[in-house]
């Protein structure tokens, strides 16, 4: 007999609830048929189904001394003989800000909300680079996908959604861990928010040396790399090249993330600048990249010459009209004009492409041949399909193309919340509100541009702190970002190598 | 011509005194000779020294389109024409418990100082389970040895000591990146306090497939496999055998570090059970498996009981005289008596062992048969040789055998301190003074006992914080520490994997 830790919650009433939630839909059997899953057709499949839920199990390798069947779980499932409650199955796909928000906003007494992605947290993408340079922690700026909603009727299931079947109306999804049979999830309602990828644009070498900066991982990867640059050319046996490669760090992109990565970098400079021998601190150089004639295109001219002018200053090189070539190794890259570059890191911030949508098995979602988005309705339905939505950076409302930014998708999301909800009137189309822009470019300094008010400085700085930590989602974030703040402002940010 | 961030400090003066610094012994041509290091016996390689710094370089991989030599740096050095400071070399090997205090201790107007270890760190060992749980963040508990001084003289270089070149006073050192040439450090005074590495007792499958838990990357690897094993069981297509085995926890070594991980574990449970489903909940298991017969050995036989009724309480299973055999795999570990245990993770924590030491080219360090650590005088001086020294875990001072325990090597490491710095008399031999030992238990309760005073519960607990809250090497840490256990007290731990 075994002991269990029954005494860490008392769920037996929540457990109850559950079974009612798992069985609350018709039980269809239902076989994944895909090249892009064709293990799951294998004979010795077995598929069960529970309400929302539908797990296409395989054998996997059979665990040593163990009598139990696959089908417990099943039988566990089947032990409820409550009254399926009367809510829509709504499965939302992508945990980023449209998809977050619209979980926060969506009510929970009209709708099972099932939420799948391969990414168990939110993350709050503005302070990305300053956690790349250690100006707040990386768990500070996540939010747990499981936390956002304390429901019986909210579930989470950390999977990539593979495949839509339009007629039976399920998502197949494809656990993170490899060897994981596929489940799938019934909908009456399906929002996709799976958001974009980074952006190689074909250029060789940028998947195999560059460091990307898009996800968690990435700003802790950029991290180690910047301090272990710093410590291979403070030992006394690096030769002087290899010493000045080491030390020149290269961002592709002057966009807003590129731009605020090389400010944030500026600022970890600073800091390591203590620490480390003067010599090694003087040979260090920025330069960013950049294929255009102009840097944070998005930004008013006079802002734009203001972060130039500001980063001359600090000494960071703005390269524009430069297109990067290739990347030829982790020190080194080439130009289209043939000249190479050496560095000890290749930031990527270039630009951003649609994720590999779910094929649809049935009609085709219809997708925007230039720019690879769903095309949607300006009330966000994926045209053809009157139960499929899509919104954030996937999506492409053909009368009024949006960015690809934060505040798009958050609207998005909310607007879809309310239209599902019933809270908004049926014929009231997305309108989208511009709240402004900012961006961080070093030194306690930020730009910011809301309607008309165009500025830069210090108190622009303020205003951006500001208007970050109110945005965060939760107290949690709040609390820890404005203490990461405090921890740097007194201590300095960390710069250790692990 | 390079623009540099030459507004990032202001190192005229400091660097002058580097200069000085690296030139102040004498300058001998030096060639490492060693099995270990062969490739820099390598005709193309080329030495240079510079003082306290010497460099055996070999070519590396030549980078595109650099014209600069090798010799740069040595160039750069020779420009000092100031007289060399009337200083001793002291060599610490090692950033743990005792090179660290030692390091803090040491009078930098009577020594040059050179550092060098491969972890750039010191790690607060006492909140490693509690980092591996999220009760801290990582980054809260360690402290870049960088940071630990400023001094001019004070020099850190990131690499492992391979050898000792005792007739010509000198340490060889391999820096972490493995294509980058070795370097030695010249030494009048050398203290090794390189520590201990985890021991797997020759058990097979130790090394592939558990977790070790005594560096902080350990115990990030640890938190993301228990999160990990919390989603897969979550997903509805893990088949119910499956599930059970991931969600068993097991922890080999009824220690200190083995007993207070289980304890943060079931905190973490406790955690995740507000935000999985409460069916999952309620089949997480943990084990601690213990060879010997007893749990916390060096406590007082009442407060082991008291462990022990405790962990029943919560469920968590101890089983002692039990010896593992091997591990199979990630999800299974064989005993002694046959039986298999299925689990979802294996933490290590069973023992520990010293760390590789260098070569000596001369005489060899006397080494004790047993325990494989180095033999020391009541002095912490290596028998036979005079102006090298071994503190913590690494060392075995004949005629008083200590326990391999953090406080032990702090304190010798401010004994050696001292006795360096001249502050105590010569004749005084080491003393160890023990100030006690706690245990955090789970559930807000610890187990202390200080002298005859033997406690635990919530009190203990209270004391156990504020013991290491005090004893956190800066008033960073402290305030971050402080920081953690406030959001996670209010905010719990956060569940994210990345």
């Amino acid at each position: 007999m075994k002991r269990r830790l029954i005494t860490l919650s008392s769920p037996l009433f929540r457990k109850q609830q559950l079974f009612d939630t798992l069985s609350c839909s018709s039980h269809h059997q239902f076989h994944v048929n895909l090249l892009s899953c064709a293990e799951t057709t294998n004979p010795s499949s077995t598929t069960t189904t529970n309400g929302g839920v539908a797990a296409t199990i395989k054998d996997p390798e059979p665990p040593v001394n163990v009598e139990k069947g696959i089908h417990d779980r099943q039988v566990s499932f089947a032990k409820s003989t409550h009254k399926p409650k009367e809510k829509k199955n709504l499965v939302i796909l992508g945990s980023g800000w449209g998809g977050f928000r619209l979980l926060k906003e969506i009510d929970m007494e009209k709708y099972n909300v099932y939420l799948s992605t391969p990414r168990n947290h939110f993350l709050f993408t503005p302070l990305l680079p300053g956690a790349a340079c250690g100006t707040v922690e990386l768990r500070s700026i996540i939010e747990p996908v499981r936390r956002a909603v304390y429901h019986e009727d909210y579930h989470y299931f950390e999977g990539k959604a593979i495949a839509i079947d339009t007629e039976n109306r399920r998502v197949i999804c494809k656990p993170n861990y490899e060897q994981d049979p596929n489940f799938s999830l019934n909908y009456d309602e399906l929002v996709i928010a799976i958001g974009c990828d980074v952006n190689d644009f074909g250029v060789p070498g940028v998947k195999e040396y560059a460091y990307p900066i898009k996800e968690i991982q990435h700003a802790r990867a950029i991290r180690n790399q910047v301090i272990q640059c710093f410590e291979r050319a403070a030992n006394p046996s690096t030769p002087v090249h290899l010493r000045e490669t080491l030390l020149h760090f290269v961002i592709v992109g002057a966009g807003p993330t590129g731009i605020e990565y090389a400010a944030e970098l500026h600022d970890l400079i600073r800091d390591l600048s203590k620490h480390f021998p003067p010599d090694i601190v003087e040979e260090v150089r920025l330069t960013v990249l950049e294929a255009g004639s102009t840097v944070l295109s998005a930004f008013d001219t006079s802002l734009q010459r203001y972060t130039q002018k500001f980063f001359r200053r600090n000494h960071i090189k703005i390269r524009t009209n430069q297109q990067v070539k290739r990347v030829i190794s982790q020190n080194a890259v080439e130009l289209h004009d043939g000249s190479i570059i050496e560095c000890g890191l290749v930031v990527w911030s270039a630009g951003i492409r649609p994720r590999s949508i779910p094929v649809s098995q049935g009609p085709p979602l219809p997708i925007d041949p230039k720019t690879k988005k769903i095309l949607v309705s300006d009330h966000l339905q994926v045209k053809g399909f009157e139960n499929i939505y899509a919104i954030g950076d996937v999506s492409l409302i053909e009368s009024m193309p949006l960015a690809a930014t934060a505040q798009v998708a958050q609207q998005e999301g909310l607007y879809l919340a309310r239209a599902l909800n019933g809270t908004i009137p049926k014929e009231k189309p997305f309108v989208y509100h511009h709240s402004g822009q900012l961006a961080y470019i070093g030194n306690y300094r930020a730009i910011s541009q809301v309607g008309a008010l165009k500025s830069g400085g210090f108190l622009s700085w303020v205003f951006w702190r500001s208007a970050y930590l109110t945005k965060l989602v939760s107290i949690k974030n709040k609390f820890n970002v404005l203490m990461n703040w405090t921890s740097t402002f007194f201590f300095g940010r960390d710069i250790s190598r692990f």
